[in-house]
């Protein structure tokens, strides 16, 4: 990774004034919302990436209101010093971790549901509203917010739309994107300003809202959403269980099953994850499977139940060599709980350093069987788990404790990302780029488009304070 | 409009080269891609926007590839010449109108439908594809191609992109911008740049995808676009009409009709509208109606059924004096029919200036109040037509001949706008700003975000050559 913290380029700005920033920032900010203390602040500096960076901030501040943020953007801007925005820290590529001598603003405070407007299907929150407590909101009015990260229950809206999350229902409900309709974001120097729309369409002026989502914290800071809600998904008519015993057969399955149908849920794991699933929670998985395709309907009755048949006899004709339908909700649950597990299972087995790449999915069955080859070429033991029916792909190494090991999985991985791009895919699915996979991201983009953001991001943010050595270089 | 071309600001450029410049893109392009005879430049120097600035062109330019953009726009670059990309001329803003001394660029010549994907479900055409050739190519792999512009029939895929296009179909299927996943650009200095991606996910960079749609030729040439396509759609189940004799009634009709179910056409006419369609065409239409509402559905057999009658019941319940459903295609063709006339009928009466507000769903019923006010209180014929599931109103004033009835109708139109974003909604919910909306823009969005939106442009666009004058000012 070349991301030890040993070797962080710290941010090139003015640190003389640490003390005087903090003064100014403590006549405006109740005491309560500035951190100095490192046993606290420490909690504050990374998120959940494995191999990057972590720095040691100045202070972490915890804003309870869009002027809070503003105050101490424009100090933080007035003064040079490098911003860290972040949510509740879940992301995983170290793009909420600390810089040295930055201020990391956290946004779990400000966790307002302003509205829930049940006539345009619109709501309002702060950005530290919990993607579950926005769910159950909008659930009393029989909407829905469809975006579900897995870490959904812990996770901020904001951290979400900072990160374009994606997650279990993309395949039939698209990513964080398709619902935010408009923001309210602090730019660096502190103003306020007021993207987007209420309305279901709307072309004034540059897509500005939909470049805020997903950039990761550098461009602005979101200090409130409006969200598209969609009428109360319907629960699952049921789980389909398929096994592969070659990731060709599987490969097939998904290409006919994504050309013929939409399932609402449609993931996949492979035999190294089932395995780690079956140790720590035995379940009777078999051991020789290649792979496990797990497929939800939530089409109404009849056709829910017709959709699963589809899938079923698909999964069939491309020779699985068992299928399992459970239409019994706590049934259901069970089969899910494997796919649910995969990522505890194979933490179980030791540190892990989890990709995210993502591919067309009629290329599914060649980029797992390239994970499998890359696996074995190193003597590594990745785990490969994912959503099958968006090509997006969680090839999950399990670190070797020793230095050679470790060299070898910094290898593998970088392997793995080239592979996906070869394959007309991307680096990074829905985890994004952070500080994990900036460098590969030029592999992808090319000088031109990364001189072209940091471009944008200057005309954002000219004097490079929010989360800078994230994303894009200066 | 204050747009009169006798006003017209010519771009601050040093236009003493044009001799120049037109040597050097003659040792370039083939003669047939360069026009210089003023007969025929004019017929390339404005789209179908109502009283807005046309220029007169040094030159237009018909490139035929990638690379003809590319070293067009280099030169450009390099003299600081302004150049206007157009597709087909459809626009209805005046974004593709010519600039005095520019270049006009249209790719209508860049025609070819490079791939069609049917297992991952993608196209790959280039910018001067017609849209209806696109769909039609499209199923003749049993997929679609979504995006319907009124204007499908002879606008191009290229000028949907920059404008962001809407039709009939966003009510369930959504704008242009969903189904853009990657464009191949060309930038102001002849850089080709490749964005976005071919799959379904991917969050590496900044959207800069996304910041291309819509951005109305400022900041980039399309040259190719890879586009998602879908399984084919359905053909609608049944058309249903509903008249009212109060725009309440319509407006709680298609507040409780989007609520409850997803139509895949929600359409409104206004009483002046439909008197204009029968003066054309005569179809028996009531005279004293309020307004009219076209729903259909396309879901599957039952399915669409039902949902059509749970339309016809809300419609009756919300006081519809009278509803018509029609399952036979024919007889569904022509209740449409009124509704595809409805422009042109408006256009018999005279010349007619077309605005495209949009409002949240809930507000429909007002605004088309306010249209009428407007109407009354400056003795106007502006008919209402539009897209009620999205709440965008196409109201459409016919202007009258004489000076003092001019100066009311741009009254007229302003306090329309205003009134759009004063009920939460925007000057343009899919014609987009060109020069028509630029000053309304500049109310909705604010001073701070409209510099923003010039900083970005700068960004891609360093001598504010592409489409200048247009959507953002220098």
């Amino acid at each position: 990774m070349n991301n030890d913290p040993s070797t962080q380029t710290t941010n090139e700005v003015t640190h003389s004034n640490h003390s005087d920033v903090l003064a100014e920032l403590a006549q405006l900010l109740d005491p309560a919302s500035i951190i100095t203390d490192p046993d606290i602040t420490s909690s504050y500096s990374s998120d959940h990436a494995t191999g990057v960076a972590v720095g040691k901030p100045l202070a972490v501040l915890l804003p309870k209101s869009t002027e809070d943020v503003s105050r101490s953007l424009a100090i933080a801007h007035r003064y040079n010093i490098p911003v860290v925005p972040r949510g509740a820290g879940s992301g995983l590529a170290g793009g909420a971790n600390a810089i040295d001598g930055s201020l990391v603003m956290s946004l779990a405070r400000m966790t307002k549901i302003l509205e829930i407007d049940p006539i345009n299907f619109i709501a309002t929150v702060e950005p530290g509203v919990i993607n579950k407590d926005l769910k159950a909101e909008a659930e009393r009015f029989g909407l829905s917010y469809p975006p579900d990260p897995a870490s959904f229950s812990f996770s901020t809206v904001g951290g979400n739309i900072a990160t374009n999350a994606g997650g279990l229902c993309c395949v039939k409900y698209g990513v964080t994107r398709d619902y935010v309709l408009g923001l309210e974001v602090v730019m660096a120097d502190g103003t306020v300003m007021n993207l987007g729309r209420r309305t279901k369409k709307g072309v004034a002026g540059l897509d500005l809202t939909g470049l805020i989502v997903g950039s990761e914290g550098t461009l602005a800071v979101i200090t409130k959403a409006t969200l598209r809600l969609v009428r109360q998904l319907p629960k699952p008519a049921g789980t389909l269980v398929a096994v592969f015993n070659s990731l060709t057969s599987l490969g097939e399955a998904i290409t006919e099953i994504s050309k013929s149908c939409t399932p609402s849920l449609l993931e996949v794991m492979d035999d190294t994850t089932l395995a780690a699933v079956e140790k720590m929670t035995p379940m009777g998985l078999h051991s020789s499977i290649a792979a496990m395709l797990i497929a939800q309907s939530d089409l109404d009755g009849e056709a829910g139940v017709a959709e699963l048949d589809l899938i079923k006899s698909i999964a069939e004709r491309s020779q699985a060599t068992e299928v399992y339908l459970a239409t019994d909700t706590y049934e259901a649950d069970a089969l899910l709980q494997a796919r649910r597990l995969a990522l505890r299972a194979l933490e179980r087995l030791g540190k892990v350093l989890l990709d995210d790449v993502c591919v067309p999915t009629s290329r599914i069955a060649e980029m797992m069987a390239e994970i499998s080859a890359v696996a074995e070429r190193y003597s590594l033991t990745i785990g490969t788990f994912g959503h099958g029916g968006d090509g997006n792909l969680h090839p999950t190494i399990v670190m070797p404790t020793d230095d050679a090991g470790k060299a070898a999985a910094e290898h593998a991985f970088s392997e793995m990302v080239g592979r996906a791009i070869a394959l007309g895919g991307t680096i990074s699915g829905e985890h994004g780029v952070g500080l994990l996979k900036k460098r590969y991201q030029d592999i992808e983009l090319g000088d031109h488009q990364v001189k072209l953001i940091a471009e944008v991001k200057r005309a954002f943010d000219p004097n490079w304070i929010l989360n800078p050595t994230k994303l894009v270089d200066q």
